[in-house]
C-alpha cells in the first residue's frame, strides 16, 4: 500500500551548520517539499547577507533534492529598510527571550523593548514566530507566557503571530482567542510526555524545550491536532546534538525527528482513524497561514515496516530502535 | 568556630555492596552516629541470614569508624515466627511498590494482600518504611500515593509508619493527620526542583526518586523541617550509582549526597537561623519515633571552606565543585 502526501511541510526546523548541516538537511529534504529554518545559529542569523549564505549552504547539503529553505531572521531590533529590504527572502522574523533554549543568548531580555520592531513587521506584514517561554519553572513556562502572547495578539491585531512548539493545553485553548494566531506541533510533543523523559530511567534522547508535559496536555494536543484544527501545522522542531552533548554532565535539550517525521505522522494519523486530516496539518494549514506556495512536490510512503536506525553517524534520532509502520518509497 | 552535634542520624541509606560499599559506607561512618540501611540490593535482602551478613559487610566497610548500621528488611509475606526472630536485630520493614525505583522489582504489586504481614508489623511494633510513589504521572505519584498511606494509617492504628524521602506540599500537609506516622527529607528535595533536573541543561546527577518537585513543594518541605516539625527526620537516600550508568542512554535515578550531607545541611541550617533545630532533625526526632538509642557519638564540625571534589572513584557526589562552608573537623 502507498500513500502520498503533498507537498508537506516542516514548519520549524534546525539544521545547524557545516558537518551537521550535511549530515541532517537530507533527512528534511527527502520528506518535505519545504521547512521553515530557524536561525539560533552559534552566530544568530540576523541579517541579510548571512542569510543568504545560510540559505546556499542548507541548498548545497540537500544536494539533487528539491527541498526550499524557508528562512526567518534572528528576532532583534530592525530598521525599517532592513525588513523591507529582506520581506521577500524571508518568511518571518523568529523572537528568542534571552537565554531561554540552546544558542538564545542574543534574544530578547525586555518586552517592553521590542514594540517598534514588532509594529513594523505588523506593518509590513512579516510573520512573528515566538518561542513561548518565561524563565520561570520548567513545567509552568508556556503556560506563564500566553499573558505575553495576549499582549502581542492584542497590541498588534494585524500582526501574524506562530506560537511555536506549543506543549499545553492552556495553549491550545489560548489559540481559539485569536485569528491571527496560528501554532506548530512537534511530533514529539504529540507523543511523549514528561514520564517518558523522566518517570523510569532519565532519557537525555527525549529531553527538549519545551519540555514535555503531563498526559492532559498531550491528549489536548491530540485532540486538537487530530479533530484538524484549521491554525495548527506541523513544525518537527528537530533538532540535532552530537552525542557527546547528551550525555555528559548537562546534556542539551533538542530531539533529533527529522528522519522519522512524515513515517511517523502517517502512523499516528492512521491509529487515531483521521488519515483525511493529515494533509491539512502537514500542509494546506501553513500555507494558508503564511501565504505560501513552495514548488508543488508529492511524497509517497509506503507500508513496509522500517526499522529506525539507532544512530545517525554521532547523532541519535527520535524513535531509534522502534519499528514504523511507513518508511518513504524508494527509501536506501 | 567549631559545631558539635549529638549523634546525627541518617534514615535512609543506601551503601550497595562489594566495592561501592567499601567507596561510600566510610562517608555516612564519618558523619553519622547510625544509619537506616536500605535494603534493596540486587538480591533483595530479605532474611536475617543475609540481613546478618550484610550487617557485618557494612561493619567492615566502616573500618575503625563506629557507626551502627539500623538493618532494615525488604517487605514481603513474613510469618509471625519470621518477623518475631528478627525484631530484635531489624529497625523496621521497608516497603517498595514494585518496579518504581532501583531495584524494586520483587515489590508489592497487589496493597490488597500486603494486610497479614502488615498487622504482624503492627502487633510486633515493627516499624513500616515505605517508598510512597504510584506508577501514574512522574510529578503526581507521591500524592496519589497519599490514600495507601492513608489506608495504612487508618487500618493499622498503632503501626509506627514512616513515609520516606517526601518532596511535596501534600505529604507535608498530610503528616499533621496522624501521630504515628513520620517522615524523612532528604538533602536535595531541601535544595533542588524540577528545575534543577532539567530546567536548564539536563542533570543527570541531580535525577532522583521521587524526582524534584515544584517550587511551592520544597518551600513546604522546607518551612516544615525549618520550623522544627517533631516528626521529620533526616533522611539522606543518598545513592551511588557508578558514572556510566549515569551518563548512558538511560540514567540511573539517586543522588550520591553521603559525603556533603553533615557540613551541607548545617550551613542550610544557619542559612536559615535555626541551627537550633538541626539536632532534632538530624537526632532527637528520629530517635523518639525509632524509640532507638545508638551508642552516643559527638561529630564535630569546624567552619572552613571545603570545596566538594569532582569525583570519588566512579561516582560523583551531589554538589561536586561547589565550596561549603563548613566540613568535618579531621577531615582528610
Amino acid at each position: 500500500m502507498e500513500l502520498t502526501v503533498d507537498s508537506p511541510l516542516d514548519l520549524h526546523l534546525h539544521l545547524r551548520e557545516q558537518a551537521m548541516l550535511s549530515l541532517v538537511a537530507p533527512f528534511s529534504a527527502a520528506q518535505f517539499a519545504a521547512g521553515v529554518i530557524m536561525p539560533n545559529l552559534v552566530h544568530p542569523v540576523d541579517n541579510l547577507q548571512r542569510l543568504r549564505s545560510y540559505r546556499q549552504q542548507i541548498i548545497a547539503a540537500c544536494g539533487n533534492q528539491p527541498f526550499t529553505p524557508l528562512m526567518t531572521l534572528f528576532f532583534r531590533d530592525y530598521s525599517r529598510d532592513e525588513l523591507l529590504a529582506a520581506r521577500e527572502e524571508i518568511i518571518g522574523v523568529k523572537l528568542y527571550p534571552a537565554g531561554i533554549t540552546t544558542q538564545s543568548e542574543d534574544g530578547v531580555r525586555d518586552f517592553d523593548r521590542i514594540g517598534d520592531t514588532v509594529a513594523l513587521l505588523e506593518e509590513l506584514d512579516i510573520p512573528l514566530l515566538v518561542h513561548g517561554e518565561t524563565s520561570g519553572f520548567v513545567m509552568d513556562r508556556e503556560r506563564e507566557f500566553l499573558t505575553v502572547y495576549q499582549w502581542l495578539a492584542e497590541t498588534f491585531p494585524r500582526l501574524r503571530i506562530v506560537m511555536e512548539h506549543i506543549t499545553t493545553a492552556a495553549a491550545v485553548a489560548f489559540l481559539e482567542r485569536y485569528d491571527h494566531i496560528a501554532a506548530t506541533v512537534t511530533l514529539h510533543h504529540l507523543m511523549i510526555t514528561l514520564d517518558d523523559v523522566a518517570g523510569g530511567l532519565l532519557q537525555p534522547d527525549l529531553f527538549c524545550k519545551p519540555i514535555a508535559k503531563t498526559p492532559q496536555d498531550r491528549e489536548a494536543l491530540r485532540r486538537a491536532v487530530f479533530s484538524g484544527h484549521p491554525r495548527l501545522c506541523f513544525g518537527s522542531d528537530s533538532a540535532p546534538h552530537p552525542r557527546h552533548t547528551k550525555e555528559c554532565c548537562g546534556c542539551a535539550a533538542g530531539v533529533f525527528s527529522a528522519p522519522v517525521a512524515l513515517p511517523m505522522l502517517v502512523q499516528l494519523f492512521e491509529e487515531n482513524g483521521c488519515l483525511e486530516r493529515l494533509s491539512d496539518f502537514l500542509s494546506a494549514n501553513g500555507r494558508r497561514f503564511y501565504r505560501v506556495e513552495p514548488p508543488p512536490r508529492r511524497v509517497t510512503l509506503e507500508r513496509i515496516p522500517w526499522q529506525v536506525p539507532e544512530q545517525f553517524e554521532t547523532v541519535k534520532p527520535f524513535l531509534h530502535g522502534q519499528t514504523l509502520r511507513w518508511r518513504l518509497k524508494n527509501q536506501q
